[in-house]
């Protein structure tokens, strides 16, 4: 049965600051490491083996990938990176603490940049400390993908030729596949596999530290959903 | 220019019991990951930048290169792992205490097995518990390439497809390469890129903790080759 393992990446270093992260290439806190190799533990329990993982090309996600594959005794399963599955992009957000920003924009701006499906906030100057454009590992992409501030929808829209081109091939080949990313990434993706609404996915949230694992018929259509 | 930095992993759990590992899949002990740590940094300080990385499908290589990826500030570099770069195995000999191999066969017949080219030790049965017949990861390969026992001759002729296939061409395309892999994968391949004999090979050892460097011309001949 294809079996699909989407986990979240556990606490940063600027979620410890409350600080918006977005394309930052911030570090795992030493309580995100725990959460990984937690999760990690969890995986080698239920007896999933994996034949796949993906992950972005943000170290948050990638070490969680690592840990999880390491603790579950299958460190030795292929990876592939890809910007199509980072965070998205928080634009001039990107580094600001969400208090600050709450004061300045006011608590319903920043609501609305945070939770709305299609709203962008203002788009990161490409001088920015954070700006993606001059990051070499973005540099060989068409730099009209290279996104300077993303909502939740744009966010679908370039991962989704990830889950068309890799993921679902994989998953209809039989493959157990794991996807370590990050909280919106994975929102877009569970919103096209459980054909939600553009309202209904801004309920959904995705816990760390708990993989959500997906089984699918051969159709992919689901067959069961539960967190670990 | 293109450029090679092979790294062969430091200290293992083994390594320092003084027993033969070959391809049991035997983790680093924490000196092995401060080597690796160590050698991120002299990466970093060299300005190295990768486009790609190999390593093997054994722990202890793959996590040497994700030390040495993440000391080096490039985690998200292209990781692809293959059988073809592990460590040669090592026969009946896995798991078997140096010393003790030395009282059973004699010092001359366990210094045959380690420093001849073509001499194997005995293999390994395939219900042995270090077998590789069974290992999920080699499941999908033609089973008459799975080892029982290899000497330094079989191992390169296993690695040079990977260096023929992929590194190769990545050099030759101008790409800068990190191999991250095993005391003898990568004597095998140095014998090849500096057209050693069966006799020169036998002198090279490679250390753990200093990757070394090889600068090619853009036809493959070695311009300079030094040690971090």
């Amino acid at each position: 049965m294809p079996k699909l393992v989407f986990s979240r990446h556990g606490l940063s270093e600027w979620n410890a600051l409350n600080q918006f992260t977005g394309w930052a290439d911030v570090d795992l806190a030493e309580q995100g490491v725990e959460e990984a190799i937690a999760g990690g533990k969890k995986i080698k329990e239920a007896g999933i083996e994996f034949d796949q993982a993906y992950t972005s090309v943000l170290k948050r996600a990638i070490k969680t990938t690592n840990y999880l594959l390491e603790y579950s005794d299958q460190i030795w399963v292929p990876v592939e990176k890809s910007w199509r599955l980072n965070e998205r992009h928080y634009g001039g957000l990107t580094g600001q603490n969400k208090a600050e920003a709450a004061e300045k924009f006011g608590d319903e701006q920043v609501h609305i940049w945070r939770r709305s499906y299609d709203v962008s906030p203002s788009p990161m100057p490409h001088d920015h400390p954070y700006s993606a454009h001059g990051d070499r590992r973005y540099a060989k992409l068409d730099q009209s993908v290279v996104p300077d501030a993303e909502n939740l929808k744009i966010t679908l829209e370039r991962a989704l030729p990830f889950w068309e081109d890799k993921i679902a091939p994989d998953l209809l080949s039989g493959k157990t596949v794991l996807v370590g990313a990050h909280g919106n990434s994975i929102r877009a993706l569970v919103k096209h596999i459980d054909g939600l609404t553009d309202d209904e996915i801004l309920e959904v949230e995705i816990p760390t530290g708990s993989p959500l694992v997906y089984e699918f018929d051969d159709n992919l259509n689901v067959l069961n959903k539960y967190y670990l």
